[in-house]
């Protein structure tokens, strides 16, 4: 059984870590500094209080870094110098974890990043790790938290992480929105009778893109109009510019149905060449 | 039994034509100038021609305009002077659709917006109307297209429209740029393997608002990371940069879950007051 300190026990790294000591591993976390409800969370996990960070380190094989994204460096430069395994499993772009890789070069850097939520049940939460993952799925064997580990380096866990909050948080955003625009206007009840018809599940319906992307040109412009109304009514626009933007890049697939969906995905990014 | 001018048969227009013809009307349009692809649509939807637009208004009580945002305006110009009524069913902004009423000071201008594909069997197409619609639901009686008048002025229409397209079809965009992300860091299976336990209906439940609100503070500098990662990948980053500026507006609800709807809805817009 591993000794690991868990930096920090929020919500999501307080859950992580009860599922680590229910594999019986020791966790480790450092009070001083840190939030009454911090304790409470740390305490009610079982984790092992110890006063300060360098004799926490000095017992760890592994550190656990769970924190708000902006403090995900900070939180690597204090345990400067340690020769573990460090898994930087925040919600971070690709290249922040590479550059903290590099800020801890006596350590074996593995990235990670969390999907779903605070781990209780099986099946609710994935931990998905790149880079040199060895002995990291054993830390949490047979609890509600499955680990995965993703073929790549450092980064690309990070990556995946990304693509999928950056489409299921937005979702919320954007419905949010147009639910304010529709209130504005006084038809929040018919919006929300259209939207019980709507079934699609754009992230699942790959297949879908091409027919997608053939509309583009159309889309674009409508997206301009909303965001124009958004704007009138005091809303963001930023979303419907998006939108708009990303549309525009389809423009060489006007009308095209039947390009591949890699090309598709290719059109999206500048520099690409499609071929088309 | 209506005489009608629509103005112009696309896909939509046709199929739209194509019921009021059904339901014992006649239909107009103007082929000079228009594409055989037109010409095609409008015979088989059963239109007839005329030579210009003079004779087809002349015979006509009603026009519907049925043509890309960018020329609806240009579409009313053309009509100037006509005296019955003007269907408006673009998807344009409501303001549009106001400027619009304004050029046609002698017609009666009703706003309408249409969603859904272009209808062909009951249920899978609505067209939504505001402003003084008397009559226009009986040119499509028992037809595929189901004609629901809205309560409000010219524009409330556009704006229900333009609320579902910003959702709808922007959710796609989403998609395909994650997907787009992920396949380029080479993890695109695994992002389908997360789509698919996906089943969150964000437009549909709003009741589920105000708990990501009062988490918008901890999800838009994820956002920031998610903007930053696909501009390293040449991917469009808009749409996150709007999805953070979007939850920034609900800091004032930062673990405030207990906030009713109609605030977390109010804090989109600036400028509105919630007494927070």
């Amino acid at each position: 059984m591993t000794v690991m300190t868990l930096l920090h026990p929020g919500a999501m790294g307080a859950a992580v870590g009860r599922q680590a000591v229910s594999a019986g591993n020791t966790v480790l976390w450092v009070g001083s500094g840190r939030s009454e409800a911090t304790r409470r969370r740390a305490v009610d996990a079982g984790l092992a209080e110890r006063p300060d960070l360098a004799s926490a380190l000095a017992e760890s094989e592994v550190v656990l870094s769970i924190c708000p994204p902006a403090y995900a460096e900070d939180v690597a430069r204090e345990v400067a110098g340690f020769t573990g395994v460090y898994v930087e499993a925040n919600a971070i772009a690709p290249e922040r974890s590479r550059r903290i890789a590099g800020l801890l070069p006596s350590a074996r850097v593995v990235d990670g990043g969390i999907i779903g939520g605070p781990p209780q049940r099986a099946g609710s939460t994935r931990l998905y790790l790149s880079g040199d993952a060895a002995g990291v799925p054993d830390l949490f064997a047979g609890t509600a938290l499955d680990v995965i580990v993703l073929p790549g380096e450092v980064g690309v866990a990070s990556a995946l992480k990304i693509a999928y909050a950056a489409y299921q948080k937005t979702t919320w955003a954007l419905a949010a929105v147009s639910h304010a625009l529709a209130a504005a206007h006084g038809v929040g009840s018919h919006l929300l009778v259209e939207a019980e018809r709507l079934h699609a599940r754009p992230l699942l319906q790959t297949d879908a893109y091409p027919d997608m992307a053939a509309r583009g040109w159309r889309w674009a412009p409508e997206m301009l109009e909303a965001a124009a109304t958004l704007r009138a009514a005091g809303l963001p626009d930023g979303l419907a510019l998006g939108s708009a933007d990303t549309m525009r890049r389809w423009d060489p697939a006007k009308d095209r149905p039947d390009l591949p969906l890699d090309d598709i995905l290719k059109l999206l990014a500048l520099g690409v060449s499609t071929g088309l």
